[in-house]
């Protein structure tokens, strides 16, 4: 294991008329023969302050919290040595703009992940979506967007530290990544030209920063890495999603579906990696329908209708269902289509006696008790199938484009809300993602902060970083007329020309 | 000139939907391709916070301060681009024992030295030596002691902003050369290790610091360079003045001899580099006797003495007489020698009207008017020729240890109170100095200061310093048995064996 940050245990040759050299050029000369190449080494005043004594009180024997930032190394802090719970901790977190979550790990010596904790984004106040985040930025709010997200952060790691039973001053590294904005909010930099051609960005590559400079409440030498970005529509999020797939030192060609608030879509292989968005919009969490939900305790995530339009259903955690996730709403429209109940438009047969109207419109009566009725409506269908629509004409495309099929692809990772447990048959059936063999998919549970916690615990993987941003080629989907020619033939069900699945 | 700090004035590709390069990424690789060899390039937080809104106001044509370190670029901030009063400056500033000097240079295009200034460190408060400061600090002083520097140094940046009419706000790079202990001081690292044995100080090479850490007034991102000690006894004083004279570069081995509140000998070329000290002790400054003071207006600098001792004297200023200062104690012993007043040991052969006795004490009455009266008593001569004694048998024993002569010496820079206007001839006659001929003396105001402004005006010069630390070995003197075998002979005028002055 070689994480960003850990302890280094060592013991200094001790001065003699014989070696005269100063206290810290000592330390500097010991850590140096430690290492494989030659590095700068720093370290902060404050520490190089109480260094004379802390060298003598501990007999030249000692431990120091160490960074490791792939060009030099710093030295965090002069730890007590005996004292086996004076240990160095990191923190990895995925900042979505739904919901923040992050993990906690021992970077010392167990190298165990401590403690996992998921919250709701408080940026939600100013918005469900990143756009409107992103008006009021502009309109003077950037400042409580950050320091609302700072907010979620500080809370996350209190949480995490809670349950570690660990105090956030030993927390000596924290790793994000986050889609391009998010990671603007949390340096308050500026967002204001992100959403107007041509779409730039203060910064795609971030440099490593101290947690107190950005108010993220850990050690006062903490160091922040933030995934880079590879421009406005391909975040740190993304990169770290194809850094924990892999799929950027492979031979042949895997795909990486990432659905959270946004549907990305990467492509590549090792010697390139295409990465298409900005077309699905939210496509599968809450925002789509209202019982829409995130895959949580109540939601529907698989569902069964027979031929009498009876309808059986499985609920996270088996509780009374409250609403549907991703996955459940792929399996009800498939469900949907194959019962009859609507037709390859998506529109209702109406000869059930479960199609019933509701303000004009025409539902599904999916359940319905005292407590909770859930309807399906045409509306939530439309948007359902632009929604598969985009994603399957997304992937058509950026496959399309390097001259490939399907075929060719070799790993389908799925990952976000989409990839918790997600059939993929289903999903095929109703021509959202093609053909593909079974065995080639791979659920994920989150990319991104697979990739930031892989990171914090491995910083050779820094290299891993630059070679994907220099391999990354942005794909934007919503100028492409190859995407505008072949997205009305998607919104059917499956596809107006069907044998297009498997192409 | 390539200054270690500066502004650059630049002029951006504008975003494109062709080049969606990010704002920070734009700039940096802008830089990069203005360099001679690829660095890192680093911005503080709010200056990036600021960037996307300074470059859209400016469009794209841009000025900033800069500072280059020798590893790494820093963006130090976003300057006005049309404005010209809008500069960039730098200070140089030797930390003395006794004084703090310092000089501002305007370091964006004129690279002109616009101001000068001296005054007394406020540390004197606590001691006039360094080594009652030191006990000061060991019995808790230390942050008082630091203080009282930082005291001294942001007093005499204010005054030289005062002079050049700038404010200190503009000043965006401050270069240290002080003694060990000076510096240590300035960075309250503990000087606790550096009296006893075997001498260790906390640091010997500095890293570039934040002004604003270490409470120096200048610009908020203002960096600070400490130059570096090669042990605790030679300090970055030693090592600017070294830098200052360049004999670490010639074939031939070249003399630094420099005399402030301590007297130190470097003798090198490009080969080796030996530093003695620790023997001289305070040699010609006021510590050695009651009529002894720098050379300030009203001291004595220049004395004849007539065979009938009749004393003439020329004073700094014109003015009436204070004292004596260096150059001015080095000629009336050799006058008073010369016309019979004291003997080869500096004892008063007592047949003179003006050989009078004061406590008990015999004494020459240089000047005596109602105002003041300047009397040298033996205690002063002894003192006088114990310094005299230890810094021709320093000179000795520096030179014989590396197996040369004193006629190998190619030149002799005399730095510090004694460089000041001193006669090296008279210096030659009291056997203080060895017999080297005149042309072969290069007198240097304050060689420290002169490395620290020469760094400041040439990046290049890091290399240089690091090549000096690398060559410099310390001799100490006082632990060394030829050194005491040749200092009593070396206490007589000129020597109890004169022709030892030509050898």
């Amino acid at each position: 294991m070689k994480p960003l940050v850990s302890s280094f245990q060592i013991t200094l040759s001790k001065p003699s008329p014989s070696d005269k050299t100063a206290d810290y050029d000592r330390l500097i000369m010991a850590i140096s023969k430690n290492l494989d190449k030659p590095l700068p080494v720093f370290i902060d005043l404050k520490s190089l302050q109480i260094l004379p004594i802390y060298l003598r009180k501990k007999n030249f024997s000692i431990k120091l919290a160490i960074a490791y930032t792939g060009t030099d190394l710093r030295i965090l802090d002069l730890l007590e040595v005996y004292n086996d719970s004076d240990k160095v901790y990191g923190v990895a977190i995925d900042i979505g703009t739904t919901n923040v979550v992050g993990s906690l790990f021992e970077t010392d010596k167990s190298y165990q992940k401590l403690a996992y904790c998921e919250l709701e984004n408080p940026q939600i106040l100013l918005g469900l979506d990143v756009l409107t985040r992103v008006q009021h930025a502009i309109l003077g709010k950037s400042v409580e967007l950050n320091q609302l997200i700072l907010k979620g952060i500080n809370e996350l790691i209190k949480t995490l530290c809670r349950t570690a039973n660990i105090e956030p001053s030993k927390i000596y590294m924290a790793v994000f990544a986050g889609n391009t904005i998010m990671s603007h909010f949390l340096l308050n930099l500026s967002v204001e030209n992100i959403p107007i051609e041509p779409y730039i960005p203060v910064c795609n590559r971030f440099q490593w920063m101290k947690a107190k400079d950005l108010g993220i409440d850990i050690h006062p030498n903490g160091i922040v890495y933030v995934f880079p970005n590879a421009g406005s529509y391909v975040g740190g999020d993304i990169i770290a999603g194809i850094l924990s797939t892999g799929l950027y030192k492979e031979e042949l060609p895997s795909l990486l579906i990432d659905v959270g608030t946004n549907a990305e879509i990467v492509f590549g292989c090792k010697e390139w990696i295409l990465v298409g968005a900005g077309a699905a919009g939210p496509a599968l969490e809450s925002g789509i329908s209202d019982i829409g939900m995130r895959a949580v305790e109540g939601a529907i995530y698989s569902i069964e209708i027979d031929n009498h339009h009876g309808v059986k259903f499985k609920t996270i955690g088996s509780k009374p269902p409250k609403g549907i996730c991703g996955s459940g709403m792929i399996e009800l429209i498939s469900e949907m289509f194959k019962a009859g109940i609507i037709d390859n438009q998506g529109k209702f047969r109406n000869f059930s006696e479960k199609v019933i109207d509701i303000n004009g419109k025409k539902g599904f009566l999916i359940y319905d008790t005292k407590e909770k009725t859930l309807i399906i409506t045409n509306t939530d269908i439309e948007n359902f199938l632009r929604s598969k629509a985009a994603m399957f004409t997304s992937l058509y495309v950026i496959v399309k484009s390097v001259g490939l099929t399907f075929k060719d692809i070799d790993k389908v990772y799925i990952s976000g809300a989409f990839g918790k447990g997600i059939d993929a048959q289903k999903a095929i059936q109703i021509g959202m993602i093609p053909n593909i063999e079974k065995n080639k998919f791979i659920p994920l549970e989150n990319s991104s902060l697979r990739g930031a916690e892989m990171l914090l615990m491995n910083r050779d993987l820094l290299e891993d970083i630059e070679k994907i941003c220099n391999l990354i080629t942005y794909k934007e989907m919503n100028t492409e007329s190859e995407f505008m020619k072949e997205f009305p033939g998607a919104l059917f069900i499956p596809h107006t020309n069907p044998s297009i699945l498997n192409t």
